[in-house]
């Protein structure tokens, strides 16, 4: 008998009939003798109709009382998802954030997980039910209800995974795997069979949105086997795990992120700890740098740019804009037009040759590179947003289509 | 300073208007230089909407999930109402049922409140915040969402102020006091300065849906004062305590409750011990004995009939069948198409005519009585459904109108 943690997404409980369609899913899962923890965020749209209606009372609400308003979407899918398994004469209970154990740390709308005590979870199992968790929340050491931000209930899925030791955490999505670019957009993007943490790090962060980025790291620190599937296919998906068994392919995904601007701080005296200064001073407002490319020093000053994700970019000027005088910058622009293109593989350790590749697969369209960043099994580079598609084309014809 | 709780209604905080109405309520309380514990319903439709859905996916859902399900509507109306505050500039917090201290018995859609621990209301208070409290729910021994049944956020509000030894507690509502009689349907009714628990628990139990008869029991256990007013006029309205000052009225309403239907057992061995078998045996389903009346035995046999709610007259003739043989009965009856009229005054007690004239009065328009039960404080008779307006007219224009 396995542990099996399954998560569902919006739209996958998003009526009655996706509902039913989840419930045969886990009904499935515990009739071959499984134990079953089913992870369910809130249904389709009510999200963003519980936020229309904040809005509506007070466009300025506290994190606070909107994390009290949204974690009752989940309460409502897990309610009616367990419901829907009861009607199939199913043993099962729902529970919410605070019932399941899920303890955060207190940054309303962006919490954390601290950690998962998963004794009513447990005793739950014992009794053979099937246990439907709400996703995307916790409470904090004030007893107040937090979410989790983006990905939050893949977070929750995982972080139950590692505190019970599951066998296996599937996340069930609307994609049936991790493709070696948007499928939707590439039409020769292949499916992978399967991706190391890493690589899946590497593509979660740069914006192909399959698997948030918290949760895959959360699945790496506690070696749980993550699968990424569809909930209307019913085939295998993608697994990611400790070793990719694709050691063949160079790399394993192109992927695109639009959700990022650039700012640039000019003509900053050249002197050491500057940069520690300003980024410590972002990291203080939790805004989160990524790229970062400091000029070469000329008489005297510098210049530092780096990108920022799109909805931070209004805080993080106006942050750097109190500081500027302080730090002797003569100015600050910035530029959302822009796109981040990467590519990811753990088979680029061993092959010096890729960025140059994918700089001449970039150079064949034309496409003028802003910025350069590498890591060890990744390269992103920063452009013109109107050269992102074409950008992705050639670099994943270059590389998977070219055989 | 005096603490001051406020009951707002799902009508009360149905759209963003109405929820600014409440707030404006609220904050003028609070700027009095109040401790202000404002206790929500469900907004308007919600609680059908949520409903609906759960019948839409399992027509027989356990309770305990449709309390899960359901106790995410005042979740709601409590974010949305704090929002709401906090946008007119005043420090306030939302406290789900299990924050605020609610614990309950077990019983899913009907649970009691056992106690309300109110030490983080009163945290919150001495932070000189607004409290907004979820009504309807608590939390039971198992750590379940609980909700209390009907009319459940009236015993809420007065749990809290018998809790916290409030100064008053209002309840606001879509009528601005209580009336003697339906003031929709009898044009004379006469809205009343203060009325005793005793005769509002009266009138509450007797269908005048104005205050649930929980709320009003528990106000007079601890003694708590209660205000029953609209939330629209800003009027002062109805004070429910220990004594009536309207002593010159012989009675003070007259009610009229349509969710009643009639049971009748034929033909019963007559001796002891019988009466007591069947009630008790109904109680132990939770299936609440009205009016009973028991006819003189006559060849060894006699009738026992009674009166329950519309809603437990399937499950009270069930288990009545069951053990029909066992009891020797010969036959059961039952009769929905039935109303009970009913008059409350705590003056009645020294006035003997008052049934008289009562009985007059519905002679006067030919009702016929089928039933009928006093207290020290009450006169109930049933009668046809037909009959209740005329009835309502008739004793009305008798004890009021015709001075």
């Amino acid at each position: 008998m396995s542990l099996i943690v399954q998560k569902f997404g919006g739209t996958s409980v998003r009526d009655a009939e996706r509902l039913r369609n989840v419930a045969e899913i886990v009904t499935d899962t515990y009739q071959q003798g499984n134990d079953v923890v089913v992870v369910v965020s809130a249904q389709g749209d009510t999200t963003d109709d519980l936020i229309a209606k904040a809005e509506e009372v007070n466009p300025r609400a506290s994190k606070r009382e909107m994390d009290m308003l949204l974690s009752s979407g989940e309460q409502i899918s897990a309610a009616l998802l367990a419901m829907t398994i009861e009607g199939m004469g199913f043993p099962v209970v729902s529970l919410l954030g605070w019932q399941a154990g899920f303890d955060t740390t207190t940054d309303y709308s962006n919490a954390r997980i601290k950690k998962v005590n998963p004794a009513r979870i447990r005793q739950e199992l014992d009794k053979r039910r099937i246990v439907v968790v709400t996703g995307f929340q916790g409470v904090n050491r004030f007893g107040d209800m937090t979410t989790l931000g983006r990905g939050g209930s893949d977070t929750s899925a995982v972080a139950i995974a590692a505190s019970m030791h599951a066998d296996l955490c599937q996340i069930f999505t609307d994609v049936d795997g991790v493709y070696t670019a948007d499928p939707r957009k590439i039409p020769g993007a292949i499916k992978l069979e399967t991706i190391s943490y890493d690589e899946m790090l590497e593509l979660a962060t740069l914006g192909a949105q399959v698997l948030h980025n918290r949760s895959v790291e959360m699945a790496k620190k506690y070696n749980i086997e993550l699968e990424v599937l569809s909930s209307l296919t019913r085939r295998r998906g993608t697994i990611v795990k400790e070793e990719s068994k694709v050691e063949k392919m160079l790399i394993s995904g192109v992927a695109k992120d639009d959700n990022i601007a650039r700012i640039s701080i000019i003509g900053v005296p050249d002197k050491p700890g500057l940069a520690f200064k300003i980024f410590s001073k972002l990291a203080s407002k939790r805004i989160n740098v990524d790229i970062i490319l400091q000029s070469i020093g000329r008489n005297g000053t510098k210049d530092i740019s780096f990108t920022v994700e799109k909805s931070k970019l209004e805080d993080a000027i106006a942050l750097l804009q109190e500081n500027a005088e302080k730090w002797g910058a003569s100015n600050i622009v910035s530029d959302d037009n822009v796109t981040k293109v990467s590519i990811v593989g753990a088979g680029m350790e061993s092959h010096p040759g890729v960025a140059a590749e994918m700089f001449e697969a970039l150079f064949s369209r034309s496409v003028n590179i802003q910025m350069i960043s590498t890591s060890e099994i990744k390269i992103s580079v920063l452009l013109n947003k109107a050269d992102g598609e074409r950008a992705v084309e050639a670099i994943h014809e270059k590389f998977f289509e070219t055989a």
